[in-house]
């Protein structure tokens, strides 16, 4: 299996599956864990850091889970083939920088990715559709507990797992829940929410743009402190939260269909008119447009499209999506038309 | 026949028929007219303009031309059909206005009308479908010679038609061009066109809205002074100089097929997809969108819709239109979904 597969599957994260997947789109578990007496990636010399790329790629090749994944030295890859493993959430946008020994480990159903050489030398991360934080920390800690079999954890009895950035220590776990809130949006209640989960120790952004102008609705919940708490305390308290954003945006679904029928109606279908009819267009546009056509699926309103098809049209229209389906580079403008060209033809 | 027939017609104004109706949507002469020795209506006693609108109806009554005409006396009719009159340009807004003595004269094939005790006693208007204003004014003079025989003219040897207002007085005459330029709104050259016309002599503003924000690239060009010149002159001075902003608005769409291609062609789609979809659209709105397909008609980028039903658009979309189409009274906010409604409608 190479990269260019992966344009044929479902993307974990997109993958529109999972409890309340009408309202959540996905959840990920993130462990940060660095090897014992071994300077920390920033710090490392080259020789270090090589071995401690080589030394990762070899223990999770012998992890039953990991066995047979895909392995990637950053540097071998095109700048496209880097952006459109960013767009698949598989690595952060930090590691998909130069770096001579930076490595990406996945294993092929987009479950789970390790960044080798990011800013610790492992983040181990496992993704997982819908509303599934627990599961998703099942299959990380799985992984993590056959890595430490082969590898020796930089660990503190008193601090926990010592991490490059302090606020990554102790559990060095992070939890977070992508979230699709446009009926709080819309009834303007977000702000509030915004300002309630921050209070309750979580941390929600905007997936694109920050706080209440977050182009598409999507927002990112995940805990601010990973210590003093056990991993399941952790886990158990973001769910909690989570639930109650979830039950709100239902709670102002329902409302906006009997109070609002008629100018979400209106909001919905332009969209749709838009993104069928549109030649050139912008992918912050696309994703305004699609939030809206994906409200308008799960509320019932657009029936000939599934949760499914929007979906794809969220992952395939990025940049390095659409040009690697054209086989080619394509500069901000051709991208544009391509992109409208690409939606066109899937809403028809 | 009575007011409601003329729903199921073409106005005169927007049929898109006659010559350069690509870019011209209608020419109109307008005749300021008053009766000697009567007292211009706004001075006028309550008896004497009574008298003034019965010695004209009648008049019009003994002509050919408007012999067995629509009559309407203003204060008989509802606040929708005066409305009504107003978006089919058959009378000014001022005429609609409450008024115990005023009337409307029009043939039933909207050519000709005849706004009585408006601001002058008589203002004869004669309307053609696109660059036709020599032929308007030939109707105009036509009718304006039959009831010169039947009624005294206020008529100064030295000034010529006296009027109400001095800026009408001399021949009397507005001749006026409603004419279509989104290309030069689109390539930026409207603001030197309209200082140019400005300069040279005539008045160029929006139908909807002044200046360049002009709604619907939607311009009304006339002559700014009917004394010390010739009808003649006067007509084919304006003709001489539309015939300049034509070419222009031509060229400009010329270069923007070439040059702008998939910019014009996206500008044109995301209209219509827009039109085809919406659930609530405002007026504005409305105009703005139909001006893009209008453009995208012309030029042979929608295919699937003539300037007939493009026009038809303009004209049932207006406010009493709509209420007339539904029988009844409708306020903003009914209007805005019924409107949107006859569009998905029209367009499908």
């Amino acid at each position: 299996m190479n990269l260019d597969d992966l344009l044929k599957q479902d993307s974990e994260w997109l993958k529109g599956t999972g409890p309340y997947s009408n309202i959540v789109i996905s959840s990920r578990v993130r462990l940060a864990r660095n090897l014992d007496k071994m300077p920390f990636s920033h710090w490392a010399q080259r020789k270090k850091q090589e071995e401690i790329m080589n030394m990762i790629i070899d223990a999770a090749n012998a992890t039953n889970y990991l066995k047979g994944s895909m392995v990637y030295r950053i540097r071998d890859l095109s700048e496209t083939d880097r952006m459109f493993l960013v767009e698949r959430h598989l690595m952060s946008p930090e590691h998909a920088k130069d770096g001579e020994f930076k490595a990406l480990i996945m294993d092929p159903k987009e479950v789970v990715s390790i960044m080798v050489n990011e800013e610790d030398h492992m983040r181990i991360q496992a993704m997982q559709s819908g509303f599934n934080l627990m599961e998703a920390w099942r299959i990380a800690d799985e992984v993590d507990t056959e890595l430490s079999k082969q590898l020796p954890y930089a660990y503190s009895p008193k601090y926990g797992y010592l991490t490059a950035c302090p606020t990554n220590t102790g559990t060095g776990l992070r939890g977070s829940i992508m979230v699709h809130l446009p009926a709080l949006v819309f009834s303007t209640q977000i702000e509030r929410v915004l300002n309630a989960t921050a209070k309750l120790g979580l941390n929600i952004r905007g997936l694109y743009g920050e706080g209440t102008e977050a182009s598409g609705n999507l927002f990112q919940v995940s805990n601010q402190v990973s210590l003093g708490r056990s991993e399941a305390d952790i886990i158990d308290n973001i769910e909690r939260i989570m639930r109650q954003i979830v039950d709100k945006e239902e709670a102002a679904r329902k409302i906006l269909l009997t109070k609002n029928h008629e100018a979400i109606v209106d909001r919905v279908w332009r969209a749709y008119g838009t993104l069928k009819s549109a030649h050139i267009i912008t992918s912050t546009e696309t994703i305004a447009l699609l939030s809206a056509i994906r409200l308008g699926v799960e509320l019932g309103v657009i029936k000939n499209l599934t949760r499914q098809e929007v979906n794809e049209l969220f992952i395939i229209t990025q940049p390095a999506h659409l040009q690697k389906l054209e086989g080619k580079f394509l500069d901000a403008s051709d991208r544009d038309l391509k992109r409208a060209d690409i939606i066109r033809k899937k809403i028809e």
